[in-house]
């Protein structure tokens, strides 16, 4: 079972658009290779939650690089720059957050190029959101499709014949209708971290940017959110 | 002094040709910061010298970077195949070698980016070659256009009017061109590192692909190598 599947890598944060990619890519046929980053943010959550769900999904293999992109600076979530909250953090919307980090994506996906060239993996699996981020550059579409073109002048594969694939399954979808398709595909939520400030013990800020999206997001797909937040009073 | 200089980020890793390409940023009048990766190679030697380098030329700053490309295998330079030799070595220079690393141009780019963005530099220097590398797909002056591009859609400065360039000046030079530029602006060449497969006490095997090229290179220059080979019987 599974040997004649071919192998992609997916981009793993353990956040909820990342794991509905990743359960997106196995629904469409690949073996799962899962790549998630160290890169120097201010908590583990992220980390310990791509670990239970590239355990939930039974990935074929589950790789965390250590990268420590504090070494550059520049962004709210590997600085010390205070993450926004609240009103502050919805108005910031509509320009490059203050928790954009410079080139993200761009040294993720090279990463992510390197491990399936290495694997003879041609398809890459990425969640990144032209919606609901519109700040962020490196999640839109003119950015993917260099990436793309880029990665096939890069590597020996592309220049063999071969041609990896950027896969962006949410580029055009809504919050609401990324918790759909995952909970449709058996996503189980809970195990899903996305909050920029959780407290010590893991638990959401409920009052960030992504925070805010999640749980506008299930409120708009109707579903609930397993999550216990930390500061809306939903639980002690 | 210094202060109105515009800021670079050059990859040094340490051997001729990079430290040349420093040396041509410093002449072209930027300012430099220079940007060492610790990828999983098999000896230090290559970072020792990129900080004899740095100290040399009195850069403003140097980082070193690790990044485990071990971790996905599929190189000499990292993984335990054994480098080439001697003929074997010299055969392998029209076909993609061995010692092909899959898209690490890609990831140390990248990294220079994301610095590059921190730092309010749109210049990056990495010293590629197109005729003494033919075999490596991210040496090639259209790899390095297509990167250009991406870059300019994957960040904030690029989408708000900046742009990015990745300078290349040694694409078209021969190791012989290289050397003699290199020797103009008062690069120390015995400070440099070059060989794949150095002795534990740093000494080049002068028998890999890189220092048969590097031989060769001085020897058309004209120029005496100060490097102190292991097994070519010039000294003990």
């Amino acid at each position: 079972m599974g040997l004649q599947r071919p192998k992609a890598v997916v981009l793993l944060s353990g956040g909820l658009d990342s794991t509905t990619t990743l359960a997106m890519a196995l629904q469409q046929g690949f073996e799962a290779y899962a790549l998630t980053f160290r890169y120097g943010q201010r908590h583990e959550a992220e980390v310990k939650a791509a670990e239970r769900v590239a355990t939930f999904f039974n990935v074929v293999r589950h790789i965390t690089i250590d990268i420590d992109l504090r070494r550059f600076g520049g962004s709210a979530l590997t600085d010390n720059i205070p993450v926004p909250k609240g009103r502050e953090s919805v108005e910031i919307a509509h320009d490059i957050p203050v928790t954009y980090v410079p080139a993200r994506n761009t040294v993720f996906l090279s990463l992510a190029l390197a491990w399936a060239e290495t694997l003879g993996a041609y398809d890459i699996f990425i969640g990144v959101n032209a919606l609901d981020y519109s700040g962020y550059p490196d999640c839109r579409p003119e950015y993917i499709q260099a990436f793309e073109k880029m990665a096939n002048l890069a590597t020996k594969a592309g220049v063999e014949g071969k041609h990896f694939t950027i896969h962006t399954p949410l580029i055009n979808m809504t919050k609401a209708e990324i918790i759909k398709k995952g909970h449709e595909l058996g996503v189980d939520f809970s195990i899903t971290s996305t909050c920029y400030d959780p407290s010590p013990d893991g638990r959401p800020c409920g009052q960030c940017d992504a925070c805010i999206l999640r749980q506008k997001g299930f409120a708009e797909g109707g579903l609930k959110d397993p999550l216990l937040y930390n500061k809306d009073g939903e639980r002690p």
